[in-house]
């Protein structure tokens, strides 16, 4: 049959299209670079592309379209587009939230784009009073006003906003946004709030040691404010295993590590709403990412199996838990979203850590890092994704290292020997008082690039190195320089830890990529992740061994690459969906059960 | 075409029935007599008709079974009987809970039958332990169980019962009950129990004066325990109107009422559940129901607007919300499911009310009262169901009454005027006290009846009757023969608050047929709920008016039907439907707007 053209018009765009008779609506708009929101894939599930029919003949509405929108809706041209024909020449017009704006997250100067896609939506409201004539519920007005003015039908309103929603009503004269959170296909009002007001979220990373928290406006994605402050729960033990035998001295003890971590996010979520005027009950979405151990500490789930063979999570799949059952104040409804778990040393920041790199979808065959006190690890081959988790200890971190520090103001951050001359800088330029993972690491480096120390870590002949109390040592800073009038040396104990350290890690490396079939010339790219990872000097890295022999061009260090994930996932239900099917892909290896183990850690110790 | 004829044979219970090829396992099923649960009516949603196919052919799967079956659950035989067809002669097992027991409610000798369709059911499952090559978590274990055992797919698991996962599978050894709450398509696990627990749910009638509870096996839909006691709210005011006028004193009076009544809820269930040797926190399902401000109270929604015209609701959806957010030590996820309200004045408990009478669907026109300090009325009419409220004053529960009390031992519960002589009974056969609301308008009309009383309340000349401090008065009980040594006397003052009450009722009456367009003699039936109108004689409300003039067989007295729609409700989500289509249907009619109130009230009060 003959094909006939027919015109579509997107307002308030004043986007022109050509489309043939009897295409959707949503054809025309994505020919026309209109970027509707199909979170359900066209299907009429999810309701998300909504908009509003002003001229032309379109076809009648289909029974979704009836449900999702109601009758009042479609009687003022609201339809979805996915279920629309063109019939004629027609002007459309589209709601801002039924479009999918793109946003950009940026990561150490790396872009990741997506769409947004928001589990929760503000919806202007204007809500009739009651009088004797008209006496619906509050919760039935502002249900059918919603409707009626923006075509979404059948919303759930949690008891917890209605408690608010009388005197809210009243107070705002009547008027208000309405916060609804779309999931799959169902609608649940999280709160009544002011006229005008823009959603916010708050994306939280986890951290063993850290805890990062980022603000983000819903609509367009955008990140309002960011903070971080040390995890509190470090008074309790130092790496996710001492957490582990704290919480399991009895249920008091756990309540403690789950009321600190709360406080703490609870302490952030205020820093980062006043920073930009608002308040932490405004915040309607939440995304929480942490290890595992994290994870179940935060929301009260036993960790005593995560402590012993086969070491199983309570839970794995991604969750939605109120804000209220987590002891967060935010607004009344608001949700806390779980990114999933893949086991119990692979946990939901690993995830978002894949999720920010988007490693799974890389080109080629990818190995991916996240080093910390535990270090977990990705093998992206052909056709799986292989992880693992090994553990590093905190040495990288500057822990356990004589004259170690955290990456603070005063810590030595890069070191370097040249021609028999040690050079080294500090963070903030001042006098240094120690040294932080990087400058171990380099320090490490440079006594092997001279020749120094030797391939078991042992010091050999040099002016700086001298006798201490632990054996050999290396004098990186006479005591006449320090900032504490003490000198800075590394000691053979020392180098004992990074050698630890780089053997977990480069074993790790070398049985995943035995699972994999890979040898280290098919690594494509090697991707740092991780606060570690993106201060460390990759010539350091690739000297110690602690990758596997690669050009230097090939390793990438890419920052908090969990914390980034954590926004795209608060921002998108796409990046949901998306973090959902890369745990169900991502394998599992246990490396402490491997037969091989024991002989690979022991070679991987070796620095050469 | 020639029908071919098949064989399908249902197990355990050895039914044989022959079906034509192409028709469905639900069809044949319903010829057999075997009662399948179709709460979706047959489209495959609710997932509840599940059997497992034992031998011969049948059609292929649709997508709509391998979503709510999963993949393992198809592979061992179980489908949807609404779903599949039979190509062959076949043999079906059906489990018992795919099998929808009818269930008989006894009320005062009137018996509502319903099909128990729960909306939360129990399935015993057997959980593989985790190993070195089964790293699955606890949770996904569980739902895998749950598939594979079950054919039970996609189910969400609360949080909360995922805390108290890890530790019961291993307590219990890898065995237990997995409590699975339908509802529409979601399946939601709302707590993991002991191997062979059955559910229980708790059905709560929430009322201004007393409160009665009643615990119910799911599966069987039998009552196991009930019991009953008084809403100690009654300390904060004795009506509805002075509990919303305490409750607006502020947040912190408002939550004295709410942590009363839960309070009283969870005595009683602590109480119900240690008669059969159950827990509080086995509870898997409650639903209360109460009047819009009992509602409210107890779900912390504010009142005050409930209190000034126009009287709307904040809330008048039908609801779900967790029993831990009403401060309810129940199951983990267990929600209460509270009945939709009505208006300010018609609420839960009139809906229910209507859900144990079966009003709505009688034939013919049917007057129905609930008799309490406040009255709900509602007119069933061949096209309308309309209702309303009169402040009825607690004149009837024996309050207000200078002699009165309530229906207690030592009541005057009878009283009848013969030849002069005046008779009377006491509950208990104890020597009288007081008179109780059945007293009083027996007194009342057998006065009027003997022509010592005026339909205006005056007294005339009697032997008995003697003057008081606040007028006349009739001797009912000469001092020596009471059981504190007064007399026990009606005074004009009681006659006066029996006359207002029963002008209101009597009045909300005649509006409600002037608004239906129906006359006393076309009433079919008058249907008497609630205790009082349990008690009272027929006879007496006929003589002093309180209803318009029918022959005293269209009477008849129910009892405590709210406290029938509640368990109803709990023990099946068809009975929850047909509530919430009650409650659309129903009109309400504000009586005090009416022009007309006035002067119908003022007639209504004369005792003709």
């Amino acid at each position: 049959m003959e094909k006939v053209w027919r015109r579509v018009d997107f307002e308030p765009f004043g986007k022109r299209e050509t489309c043939a008779e009897g295409q959707t609506l949503m054809e025309a708009a994505q020919r026309a670079g209109v970027a509707l929101v199909a979170f359900c894939g066209g299907a009429g599930s999810c309701g998300r592309c909504r908009v509003r029919v002003l001229e032309g003949h379109v076809s009648s509405p289909t029974s979704t379209e009836e449900k999702a929108l109601g009758a009042d809706a479609l009687a003022v041209g609201y339809r979805l587009a996915c279920q629309t024909r063109v019939l004629d020449n027609v002007k459309v017009y589209v709601p801002l939230e039924s479009v999918g704006t793109t946003q950009r997250l940026e990561v150490e100067g790396r872009e990741v784009a997506t769409a947004v896609v928001p589990p929760v939506c503000g919806y202007a409201v204007e809500v009739p009073a009651p009088t004797l004539e008209d006496l619906r519920s509050d919760s039935v007005r502002v249900g059918d006003a919603l409707r009626e003015q923006h075509g979404i039908a059948a919303i759930e309103m949690d008891f917890a906003v209605v408690q608010e929603l009388p005197n809210r009503l009243r107070e705002q004269k009547w008027q208000g946004t309405v916060f609804v959170r779309h999931t799959g296909d169902g609608r649940e009002a999280v709160r009544f709030g002011a006229a005008r007001e823009v959603p916010v979220g708050l994306a939280v990373d986890l951290g063993t040691t850290k805890i990062a928290a980022f603000l983000l406006d819903l609509h367009t994605g955008k990140t309002l404010a960011a903070d971080g402050e040390m995890n509190p729960q470090i008074a309790f033990g130092e790496d996710v295993m001492a957490r582990i035998a704290h919480a399991m001295k009895g249920n008091s003890e756990a309540l403690k590590l789950r009321r600190a971590v709360v406080g703490s996010i609870s302490g952030l979520a205020a820093k980062l709403c006043q920073k930009v005027n608002r308040k932490p009950e405004e915040i309607v979405e939440a995304v929480v990412v942490g290890n595992t151990a994290m994870h179940h500490l935060f929301l009260g789930l036993p960790v005593a199996q995560l402590g012993m063979a086969p070491y199983v999570p309570a839970e794995s799949n991604p969750m939605d838990v109120k804000a209220r059952d987590l002891g967060l104040r935010f607004a009344p409804g608001c949700y806390v979203h779980l990114l999933p778990n893949v086991a119990g040393f692979i946990g939901a920041d690993h995830v978002a850590m894949l999720l920010g790199t988007r490693i799974p979808e890389m080109e080629g065959v990818v190995l991916g890092l996240d080093i910390g006190t535990n270090t977990e690890l990705v093998l992206k081959t052909d056709s799986r994704i292989i992880t693992c988790s090994t553990a590093s200890g905190p040495a990288f971190e500057g822990a356990h290292i004589r004259d170690g520090m955290r990456a603070a103001s005063g810590a030595i951050e890069w070191v370097d020997l040249e021609d028999g001359e040690i050079r080294w800088q500090t963070i903030g330029k001042v006098a240094p008082v120690g040294m932080c993972g990087s400058g171990v690491l380099d320090a490490v480096a440079a006594l092997r690039i001279a020749g120094i120390m030797d391939a078991r870590g042992r010091l050999g002949e040099h002016p700086r190195v001298q006798r201490g109390k632990d054996g050999p040592e290396f004098v990186l800073v006479d005591a006449e320089r320090t900032g504490h009038g003490r000198a800075i040396a590394l000691t053979r104990k020392d180098v004992a830890a990074i050698q630890l350290a780089k053997g977990a890690i480069r074993a790790g490396i070398e049985l995943l990529m035995g699972e994999g079939g890979v040898r280290a010339e098919q690594l494509d790219k090697v991707i740092l992740a991780g606060a570690f990872g993106t201060y460390l000097s990759v010539g350091s890295v690739l000297t110690i061994g602690l990758l596997p022999p690669v050009p230097a061009e090939k390793v990438e260090q890419v920052g908090n690459a969990a914390g980034v994930g954590a926004r795209l996932a608060l921002i998108s239900l796409e990046e949901r969906e998306r973090a959902r099917q890369y745990a169900v892909r991502a394998e599992y290896l246990e490396l402490t059960t491997l037969p091989q183990f024991a002989e690979v850690f022991a070679r991987a110790m070796i620095l050469d």
